[in-house]
């Protein structure tokens, strides 16, 4: 790979930048970003080598650079594949970052593969509760999975087979493991173990924040349990909002269950069956780190 | 101080006796638990100077001691309180750690002071998911909130006045704050920020064990939101067994308004109302470290 194209230079595309550095990776890295400032500080780090200021420019860099990593929101990257994919041709390989996969694997098999560039869905399982190009890392991918959800193999030999195995190889280099998984059990499974997670700090942030405001107890006795549970409320609506809207039915599954799941422990606190849901839940952590 | 007895060598009651020691204190430290293993563990890595083997010996030692430190699940306290008060003489000082303080403060308003042994209720928030001397540490209180509910104030000059300022002292040295709350308030605030949060992880490591017991996918793609939301999980039913007992309404209700909440978020997955509820969780973090 000689030429890298991020598209979306916020925390993870910043990070893959610094991170494909860090690893040795000697390619041009082109930036773009809708916003200005994360573009600007992204380059200033050193995430990427040079920017396009603006959308036609980005189309042009597209057509010369062999990766182009789309680095957005969900509903963005739909958008980018869309028109990407017209302009693209088989010699070149299109991935991204999404949290969601079935609706972008879907349309990437729709618009990509056979004589156009080749397209690898993929994830990433990493990130912070702030964005931007400011917070990037270089060891942000270090023992983190990052989850493939292809449709389809490339032809063994084939240019695009090439780019894949050594983008593939990159991965492991920034120090993430990785692993390939249907696109609908990647956003059933991620609604459990990411969205779930999210949606409930966010609630119990916004339930602290109706009922105390700033009353400064809560910050004074909270500890380490209430730091924890809140952490992601921090994290924007703008990234968010695109995941819920792609993986909906998936997550009011969990959020219901976890209703059901709370409701259950409240009727029991002052019965024996507490026991077993403590039980139940010591379990779990016994198997894990 | 001369004399410390220690009743319960578990996380906290271990800990506080190495933060002590650590904080330079020179008393006698002794330790009883009704696990023999316990208080070994204890005696090894030095939290106490000597034990009692039996119930018995803990109640001699009692009459000696200057200070005694009750640090055992809350309704064990109340057992001791009732066993302790018409042993124990207006020169000496019971305090404990338990988590909710109405049922204790009222025990001993009604077992202690006045011409018995002063009695100051006391809430360090710091703790791990995991008990048992084994993991105690003289940090564990660097930098955390120890909560008193007192229900009288010792009479000026009095020897009750003196030991009091002399533990609030220590507490201070072993590098905690400290502040005064109404108990019932302190229920109240408790069963948001320390008791909700331990009630939902432990929720949601047991909804995830029925689920998936132990595919392995989960531990692999979960990462640190997961690690987090689950981590209390691991707590042992045989101490929040007391706190659901003894906080059962405020507990109650924290879970009811966090259960509407998340149907809340759950019906508005795909409406602009989740922008609000990301707004609402942003501003309550954007206030706290």
């Amino acid at each position: 790979m000689k030429r890298i194209l991020i598209l979306g230079t916020g925390l993870i595309g910043a990070s893959v930048g610094l991170a494909l550095r860090s690893a040795g990776c000697t390619a041009q890295i082109t930036g773009f970003d809708s916003s200005s400032a994360e573009l600007e500080a992204a380059l200033a780090i050193g995430a990427i080598d040079d920017i396009v200021a603006t959308r036609e420019a980005a189309f042009e860099a597209a057509r010369e650079a062999d990766l182009i990593l789309i680095a957005s929101p969900v509903l963005a990257i739909l958008d980018w594949m869309r028109l990407l994919a017209p302009i693209l041709g088989s010699h070149q390989l299109v991935t991204d970052v999404g949290s969601t996969k079935l609706t972008i694997t879907r349309s990437a098999a729709e618009h990509f593969g056979r004589d156009r560039a080749h397209f690898l869905p993929g994830h990433p399982m990493a990130g912070k509760e702030s964005g931007g190009a400011a917070l990037a890392d270089a060891t942000l991918f270090h023992g983190a999975m990052w989850l493939f959800t292809p449709f389809e193999a490339p032809e063994p030999g084939s240019p695009a087979a090439t780019l894949e195995a050594e983008w593939r190889a990159w991965i492991e280099k920034m120090g993430a493991h990785s692993m390939d998984l249907d696109p609908a059990r990647h956003d059933e499974l991620c609604a459990w173990v990411s969205h779930l997670p999210q949606m409930l700090s966010t609630a119990m942030a916004a339930l602290l924040e109706d009922r105390f405001q700033d009353a400064p107890e809560i910050s004074s006795i909270g500890g380490r349990a209430l730091r924890e549970t809140t952490r992601l409320g921090a994290s924007p609506y703008s990234m968010w909002r695109d995941v819920a809207l792609t993986n909906t039915e998936a997550i009011a599954g969990a959020l219901d269950a976890l209703e059901q799941e709370l409701a259950h422990v409240r009727e029991n606190l002052r019965t024996p069956e507490l026991r077993e849901e403590f039980l139940r839940a010591n379990r779990f952590r016994s198997r894990r780190p």
